[in-house]
């Protein structure tokens, strides 16, 4: 199979003779659904997911603020932290991870969003967004809530990794920024599962799950300064809940 | 199939039957090319992915520049930001997602540098190299205008994101730089691209959009510290456009 | 094969005949086992494996310490480190590579809590599990004294990287958060060496060591800040026995 | 092939037919060889990748030096170069760029160390492993001197990338970490092109050029502290030769 990258764009395309066929539209109500273990079993590996996410990117958001607080710690430097950029890989990787394992079980959505975007393309039935949306919020908020258990002197100083505004950007820039960021994600999200890859491109499959992880670690580079990067509703959900401040709560609402 | 790596390139080499095709040179004006939808999504795809990228990097940039500004950020350590690491992670990461995301759609080009180069190569046709050309400028332009109009209180402020030459270094050094760091770029393209690899080399394969953002990655550690790294004409120049600073443009012209 | 990561999940399930084979699972005793050459090269691959793994993570750890000690380095800026973030790359990667070079031979275990982890899901049998306990255990020793032969000066003074709970979290917290990043790494492990993903996610396959190293690297992330991250009972061990001071052993004896 | 990692081990091994064929062992001296094109293609390339590795890897310890220089730098924090985690993935990340470049053409040993492994191994022949290490010093040098002569203010101040002692370690300690660090590096590069990897674990497969890169990522994190680093003889060589100053030589001779 000698084609490269490049000669296979024009070659084929949409004259051809499909070499792959599209799954039909996943039906808006489907009540046999609901008789099948694999989707309670999906909607908890959902709801897990969404925790240990939660659990690992918040406790990393505590301590780097712990470790970087002048006021504690004296004697060590305050840049013995992990810095934004290692929360922006704890970010990426757990999506990774979590997308990796559970791909083959719900799909992997782990965020709101992408359970959303995919319902909009009819590649979820409304019945299965709705209980993985529930499933996504109730693992944030437990997420966080073992966090706060886990760390209570620390959690409340720190602003509790919920998102809010920093100083100097309005909140039209906070929206755009992460309408933009979630369109990365989102677009990511559907050309690394598009059915058509497979066919065409057959030297650059596989990986789906690591340029999805690669896509939330770049977002959160670029928009943890301006927003603390809200693209996964459900952990800010999570955050804002457990933290309940009004500030968060009042951004969390309107930046979505 | 038990050849390892140092064994496969004795044996066969030139002398031997060919076991791959390659593919004919691209024509180097084909006008029914121009009557093809694909073409058009193509450079469609080309636009929008060097929006995201010029977007997703300057934001970074200037997003560090913030945190790191000790007149601004007294509180904080003036180390909060991702450095120079988080930095040349964005430019690398950004260009391995979308080189994922879009080497099906237009080949993943995403910076002239490299649509000259395979141009050069004849794998691409000149009507095609000259509308991706113009769709990645235009896409920088408006990528970095992007982060201008969000972030308008620090955007000039902290630079704009544009290429300059550090001091101690002549404009010479900087060409030099470049050159190389350009080079390092294409011949990891045409390495990951060659119908070659897949014949031969069966334990090597598949994932090219990875070494490709890891080549970036790379290069950008180097550079930095000299020029900023420009191996990106389209990056270059959108963030000369939008910045308009005398010193930038006159770097960017001479440094391409 | 048109099937994305969404459909591939309603579809089949518990109900449809399985396209693959479950291993039996391993006898509890089996002493035919013991004449086989396979499994000493196996125990000894892993108690390679474990002294490499604790050598060069223990070695970054005391590196540094000793850069960020500022009454040492005064003329070096404190930050010149590589930081939390290079510690928990240290550790993530060694899992990586460890586990792609002896998944062939022993498994790939590396850390107790696996092995323990898999001798309950009946994949290895007693025999083997407590061989490889023993190996790992040793291994770990040796590496750990590797590390204090080589920079007997240094070692001691920066805490022989053994695990301490950091001030301020009581040993309930600590033992909570070993118990969750535990429960990743092996959820990730499970996950990945899981039988039915290569028959049902055909185009999430191969990559299997990765996001078990990634895991590694997250929960350190997260975990530093407030143990120190004994996910590894076989690290703990070693450490605390070349240390030998009574803090480090009382919490390792604890938190495993 | 419902085989996961653990049961892959015991089954087979030793005793079963072999489902695969080792290479003869390379002959010791192949005249033929020397009339063949593919040689000297491997030789060049083997030149042009050692001359990227050092240009790039020198040009970002230098780059950094110069950074977090206070007395130069005193606008700017001194922490805002890539630190040694930067100067570790520089390393790590051209090698698995260099490797998966060039496996195909030389076999990407880019490293005389490996080349001796390889030969000793008689994977090579010895007249290639000759030509091999002739190329990979010249491109060191040249590499090297490439920088000095882009940076050459800078190059003689921050000690030119040259390996040195750290003060507070005897030369027997950096020795046997460099011996441990070597050691980690050639385990990885015959574990990844092991043949009997193909045949054995179907599932672990491809990607070998990135556990290669990840251990000298995870070598120089652990020993950029103690010497800086030198598993790969032509990178001392070059950076000596171009240096030259006599401390930096003299380690360099005993601590290959």
């Amino acid at each position: 199979m000698a084609k490269d990258i490049e000669a296979s764009a024009p070659e084929g395309g949409e004259f051809s003779a499909k070499d792959y066929t599209d799954p039909p539209p996943a039906p808006l109500i489907d009540l046999e659904e609901l008789t099948k273990w694999s989707l309670y079993r999906a909607v908890i590996a959902e709801f897990i997911a969404t925790l240990l996410f939660l659990y690992i990117t918040v406790a990393t958001v505590i301590g780097y603020k712990h470790q970087s607080d002048a006021t504690v710690n004296t004697t060590d430097a305050a840049c013995s932290g992990v810095g934004i950029l290692g929360i922006a890989w704890a970010f990426g990787g757990m999506i990774f991870i979590l997308v990796y394992c559970t791909a083959g079980i719900s799909g992997g959505h782990i965020n709101p969003a992408v359970t959303f975007g995919l319902f909009l393309a009819r590649k979820v039935s409304l019945i299965r967004a709705v209980l993985y949306i529930i499933a996504q919020c109730l693992g944030a908020i437990c997420g966080v809530g073992l966090v706060k258990g886990f760390q209570s002197a620390y959690y409340v100083r720190y602003g509790g990794g919920a998102n809010e505004l920093s100083d100097g950007y309005s909140k039209g820039t906070g929206l755009g920024a992460e309408i933009i960021g979630t369109f990365v994600l989102v677009y990511t999200v559907f050309s690394a599962t598009d059915p058509k890859r497979n066919a065409r491109d057959s030297h650059i499959p596989v990986l789906a799950p690591l340029p999805i992880g690669f896509a939330v670690f770049m977002v959160h580079l670029a928009t943890i300064p301006i927003t603390g990067t809200g693209i996964n509703p459900a952990r800010s959900l999570g955050a804002a809940v457990i933290y309940n401040k009004d500030k968060a709560w009042d951004d969390q609402v309107r930046t979505p």
